[in-house]
């Protein structure tokens, strides 16, 4: 049995694992991300814990995978990164700068990537020959494998179905500067807006006015305790997501779509609305596409950039 | 230098070619298709052919990689194919079928996908590490090569771009039950059904009108000659294969999208304006995605289904 590390960076915490083939992971801790001076200090940090690691288990540098490490931001194909916004990264060659500081293999990808192979791997996706995440979180992301293998883009956009645009009247543009972007409609602050445009569009009765401040998941429970403003907005929520996924599928055709992200702890309400609308929007030849929830959590980006190092 | 063989099963003809790996095709031909009983005759047909070819040219079978062949239908890994209206087949072992009947290789794909293939290899795309051809003719078809490889898909949809639905607010259904599929609007009969509609929708003057049963090449030569109802028609196809491609991009994200099919004819103008209206619906990560016409008209085919045979 081989082993190896996961390292999945995010703008506030790195997370850490140690993980065998079989996808056990013996070991799994954070640690901050320190951003400033441009993010310097990332890389020496990371090597400084995988290092500790390897001496406290007497692990054998020869008898490791390697390490994978997951980023926020577009990779090209040699491991190195242009600009992580998140962690005041400029061009960083990410491979080159922590093999030279672990002496270890390192595999380089993007983090929404990195999620997708690893709930592919051992999550959500588990068995699947083909399987195309997406994260419903502050914004929208992806990832999509085919046949074991990552899809990266010759842009490193490949899975950034947050942008596609959906059918809809909006004025409003997205950070991306288009308008009726999915992530426009979908996303945690997406389904906040939605709602709030419905309370500001008259004086219909509903839980949410109580809660000025309210978020993603007040709409979930709002809906669930029969509200129907908040029930209606998760309507438009589904179809809009539905209509993304469909043209996806038609692009891509995976056999299962994982719903991840912190909006998918709304849990099954929230797959079978999509799912339920997906049927109206899918092309025919994808009736059979499976909806199933994320299972990893945060776990899914240690696990996924692991899973980097076995992929040819 | 190996040699093999490729196969193009359309409806009306079969295209044969006898190709070396360095992309030369040193004959080429064509056959009836014989679609009667079933289908049956299509395979036999096929086998001699290609055993003739052997014999007139005294190749050894041994020498040769194989047979490549693309049908228009879902075809799953192993060669089987689910139903061909076009051919009459229901579900066909054509691998195993054809492979019994002349003794050689025989690697099987979807027709759309074979022509993807064949641009990328030595069409349009040739030189690209990933393509995403667009085929626009009766229907919209398509297929994606990735690092080589085709993307397939799990029920065989991959490259389906005819069904990703645009932003419109069509009430009239596509073939296959939705409405708003980008097929609709920027197929050969969808161009001349937008400018149908235009015309009926008023009595503005357009040399259309004096050409009751014009076809989709008539509306680009009228627009050519400064007629204002089909020049605005265009752009309405331009505009909505556009949609559907910066979808597709925010998917697959290939280095170059590859325009072909029949209406792919009207050349510089056609490929100019999706570029144009793309760049207003694009992720801006995408902002380098060329857009390139497709180079190998009827034969892009038989050497996509050539290639098959090269690729593991």
């Amino acid at each position: 049995m081989r082993y190896g590390f996961g390292v999945d960076v995010g703008g506030t915490t790195v997370k850490l694992g140690l993980l065998s083939e079989d996808g056990a992971m013996p070991e799994r801790w954070e640690i901050p991300t320190r951003t400033g001076n441009g993010g310097a200090e990332i890389l020496p940090d990371i090597a400084l814990e995988l290092t500790a690691c390897i001496r406290r288990r007497g692990l054998e540098k020869s008898a490791l995978l390697g390490v994978g490490i997951g980023v926020p931001g577009p990779v090209n194909e040699y491991g190195v990164v242009n600009r992580c916004v998140n962690l005041n990264w400029g061009v960083v060659d990410v491979g080159k700068t922590l093999g030279q500081l672990t002496g270890l293999n390192v595999r380089v990808g993007n983090d929404a990537n990195c999620a997708a192979l690893g709930e592919y791997w051992k999550g959500g996706g588990a068995g699947s020959r083909s399987a195309m995440l997406v994260t419903l979180g502050t914004g929208i992301g992806g990832g999509i494998i085919w046949n074991g293998r990552l899809l990266t883009g010759a842009h490193g956009v490949a899975g950034e179905l947050g942008h596609i645009s959906v059918c809809a009247d909006e004025t409003v543009r997205c950070t991306c500067g288009k308008t009726n972007c999915v992530e426009q409609f979908a996303s945690a602050g997406g389904i906040v807006r939605l709602a709030r445009k419905r309370l500001e569009d008259g004086d219909r009765p509903s839980f949410l006015r109580a809660l000025p401040g309210f978020c993603c998941e007040d709409v979930f429970a709002a809906a669930a305790a029969g509200d129907a403003l908040a029930g209606e907005t998760l309507e438009q929520v589904y179809d809009c997501l539905a209509q993304a996924l469909a043209a996806a599928c038609c692009v891509c055709d995976p056999e299962c779509v994982i719903l991840g992200g912190g909006v998918s702890n709304a849990g099954e309400v929230l797959r079978a609305g999509v799912e339920r609308r997906f049927r109206v929007h899918r092309f025919h030849a994808c009736r059979d596409t499976r909806f199933v929830l994320a299972k990893l959590g945060n776990d899914a980006g240690i696990c996924g950039a692991f899973r980097l190092q076995v992929l040819d």
